[in-house]
């Protein structure tokens, strides 16, 4: 169970989902858990919440600094995860940072999509590169046949938006092309790797959380970050190797390609 | 029809399946027409096949210096070409310039992801952006209604492997997972074209040419390019507003996402 996955990182935890994700881990009882929270700027004002948070729960909440696009930062962070972690894996790694323009074809430019596919994409996957080291002991110390989000797993969180067959409904209301394109981009990596890391046992999913009302999501989204969060924390308790690569909603229904 | 589309630009037209679609195009008779053929470098070696094919068909295949990464030269290829079509507009454009890379996540890194992307999305929006006003004046000048690629069209060459329900058979067997990632936000990109241009009468589409025997399909190809054009082309003759945003394969057949 994510609840109950040990160890756990999770990038963009400074505010929206990803802080509204540690702070439900962190109030969980689960023993020896260590949370990761990956944030760019730790000392900012934006990361205040999160410090507080930490400082409530010492010695299960690592505030970790962690800038997805930047190699030199995505290399540091797992050198102070793997100090903390010992000779322990990572169970658990949550792919949140993301960024959002809201262009459509005729506003956007060459810089808003490679920006977005940088952060979307590219970070993701160097993210999951560099931490596939601690998610195979994780799979292989665990003992526990099958795949599950508390022996090994990458969990992405994708969108509905970049679900191709939304777009003729919701594209009108909503363009956002760099982040469409990056996340169906997403998505087919996410793909890929649940395929190529099967063998690990490492097992692999997107999450869409819903219409949230964070900064992303904005005041007109429909569910609050604590409700979307119990639900993809319930979702990734209930993944197993059936799930290897599928795309669910936070309520747990397929969303389709 | 494709076949009867009079003014046509096609991308990456130096080889492969850019310079048999420029040929089978000149070879049909359609009085008039004119073939934008863009190439990176017109006067490079791997140009030379072009450069002939097009002294046989004087004024109707033009030869366009076109590198769809660099912006000036997408700029400078729309003037060239406005230069010939005069107050005509342009019926179809073919994006068909790609680059594949044949890693998987462990193989890969951010240039190459970033590489890839830049060729096969960015490529195509920039070019799609820049030609959009003579699509507009041919959509608008054609008298004709519906849409269609004699019209105003847009045809994006995708692939199959950009399609996320051939991931589990296929990865194994050829992961190029850069090349899937970009070829996947290929087709969201031109799924929300579709909803975009619907208004102006500008139809895209997306085609999978089967497996090619060319440069980058390699030795191991299933068909020839001929026989992969000869099938793209009845598709792009068949297409209609039914069309708009479909992903089809050189056969006729739906892909599904
Ligand atoms: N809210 C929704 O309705 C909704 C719907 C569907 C999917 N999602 C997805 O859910 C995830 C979280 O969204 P949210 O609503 O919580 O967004 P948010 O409130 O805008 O927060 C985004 C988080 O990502 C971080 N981030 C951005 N770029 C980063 C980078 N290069 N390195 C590290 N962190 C980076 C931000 O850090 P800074 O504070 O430093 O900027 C922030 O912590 C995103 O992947 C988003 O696409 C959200
Ligand atoms: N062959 C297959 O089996 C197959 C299968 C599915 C999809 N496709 C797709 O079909 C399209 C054509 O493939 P192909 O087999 O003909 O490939 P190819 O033989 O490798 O030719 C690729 C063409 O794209 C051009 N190109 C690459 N980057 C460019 C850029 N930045 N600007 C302008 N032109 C550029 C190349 O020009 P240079 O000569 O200058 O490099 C060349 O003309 C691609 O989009 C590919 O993804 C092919």
């Amino acid at each position: 169970m994510a609840g109950k996955a040990c160890n756990v990182l999770i990038t963009g935890a400074n505010r929206g989902l990803g802080l509204e994700m540690v702070k439900q881990l962190a109030e969980m009882s689960c023993p020896g858990r260590k949370i990761f929270a990956g944030c760019r700027d730790p000392s900012a004002p934006k990361s205040q919440s999160l410090q507080e948070l930490a400082k409530k729960h010492p010695g299960v909440i690592h505030v970790i600094r962690l800038d997805t696009t930047d190699p030199c930062s995505v290399k540091e962070s797992a050198k102070q995860v793997s100090l903390v972690l010992g000779k322990n894996g990572l169970n658990l790694l949550v792919n949140n940072a993301g960024v959002l323009f809201h262009s459509n074809m005729q506003t956007t430019g060459a810089k808003e999509m490679q920006d977005s596919f940088n952060t979307n994409v590219v970070g993701t996957m160097m993210v999951t590169k560099e931490f596939l080291p601690y998610l195979r002991v994780a799979a292989k110390s665990s003992g526990k046949s099958g795949m599950s989000c508390s022996k090994a797993a990458v969990v992405n969180i994708s969108t509905i938006l970049g679900s191709m067959t939304t777009v003729s409904d919701m594209y009108s209301f909503f363009p956002g092309i760099s982040y469409r394109i990056s996340k169906a981009g997403l998505n087919m990596l996410t793909v890929c790797n649940a395929v190529e890391f099967k063998e690990d046992g490492i097992l692999f999913a997107l999450l869409h959380p819903g219409w949230v009302r964070t900064d992303m999501g904005g005041e007109g989204g429909e569910i609050e970050a604590p409700e979307s969060v119990i639900g993809m924390l319930q979702v990734m308790d209930s993944l197993t190797e059936k799930q290897n690569g599928a795309f669910l909603g936070y309520n747990g229904k397929p969303v389709s390609w």
